[in-house]
């Protein structure tokens, strides 16, 4: 398996190789990913379709996360996303609300709700994307999260990390996509205020069911 | 403006009158909601595209709430789903785990979850759909959530309303588009018990920024 020495797009007239590579790996990243998703799509697949090294592949790109980021033009790589935002984090204060802040500071950014968008819309319009979408969210981003939840309370560390995951999507399609008029509205503050301890009640608190028996309608401890 | 004696399907052999009528109003329908609008489309205006008499559509219908639903063939009214939930609520339970319950019974019914998925499809391929489920949204669910909300904190209701709406959303798309594992796995026990609270949070709690400084890592009630 050779590496050609002008990737499919080097008659720009710029000098081509890295980038006619790079060219080359993303597409052939596309057409895997589409075909065989998240967790089927092979480094060594992919180098193959592109007609390179997988080697290169690691090169450019170090993992299959970052290498799927690139390709579906995602402006951050999730799970580093999450990492340093838990590591920005003042001692004692309310992981929650950290998180919200963070993640909304990131959805702010530039180019974000466009690539969400794109992303919900092809897991909306077919299974194999749906399927896509859900492994690699498995990976960099409920992994991350079932990490910080092991950390708080060991107990059903990845149903913590999937409630979290439903109340933080449920923000960005409300916030973004639907666009609630107060959650579309309010301060990046005022939601990590709202929403901060719900992210700390799954991460933290007794989930289960015997535990909501004790519900106390006018709130306290029990009620958690 | 006359009703016309067979609607535009009559040929089909069978008597027609109503059903040609209702037929042609819920095409007529749907083309003024996609064109206009859930707020922008009236009946009068669905009443003549589709050549019939306002009244008719009345009769048929009710209400623009029921006809919207009727021609995007949801399997049920939202604002009279979630009346009804609350109404079979036992008094001194939690509000937030009967609702949730009662929301998962109702998603698990036949129908709703291709018409959820038809819905927020079009909602992420054009604005004006998403601008329709908006609008639709407000009326039928955050309307109704917004009185609930009224009868239990009367602080902030709408934006307590759109929170719930943020994490029942979340809840939906997890579990049946996106399918994280956990959640979508979990019994509607278990789930009732996991997020019921956070809902009751939503809408009873202090949820100021005020309230959440005075955030305890371990719980208790001034973390809420």
């Amino acid at each position: 398996m050779t590496r050609p020495a002008q990737g499919p797009r080097s008659r720009t007239g710029r000098r081509s190789g890295d980038s006619g590579s790079k060219v080359a790996i993303l597409e052939a990243a596309r057409v895997r990913f589409a075909e065989h998703g998240y967790d089927g799509a092979t480094i060594r697949a992919i180098a193959a379709t592109a007609g390179v090294d997988p080697a290169l592949v690691h090169h450019f790109y170090g993992s299959k996360e970052r290498l799927f980021a690139a390709a579906m033009e995602l402006p951050v790589i999730p799970s580093e996303a999450i990492t340093a935002a838990l590591e920005s984090r003042e001692p004692g204060s309310s992981l929650g609300t950290h998180m919200v802040r963070s993640a909304l500071a990131l959805w702010e950014s530039a180019g974000m709700r466009g690539s969400f968008q794109a992303m919900l819309r092809s897991a909306l319009t077919s299974e194999q994307a749906a399927t896509t979408l859900r492994d690699f969210m498995a990976e960099a981003i409920l992994g991350p999260l079932a990490s910080v939840a092991e950390g708080t309370n060991p107990d059903r560390t990845s149903f913590r990390a999937s409630l979290v995951a439903t109340q933080m999507l449920g923000l960005a399609v409300g916030r973004y996509v639907l666009g609630f008029g107060p959650v579309a509205e309010a301060s990046p503050d005022e939601l990590a205020a709202a929403i901060g301890p719900v992210i700390d009640r799954y991460l933290t608190a007794d989930i289960s069911e015997a535990a909501s028996a004790h519900y106390h309608p006018h709130g306290g401890p029990d009620s958690w």
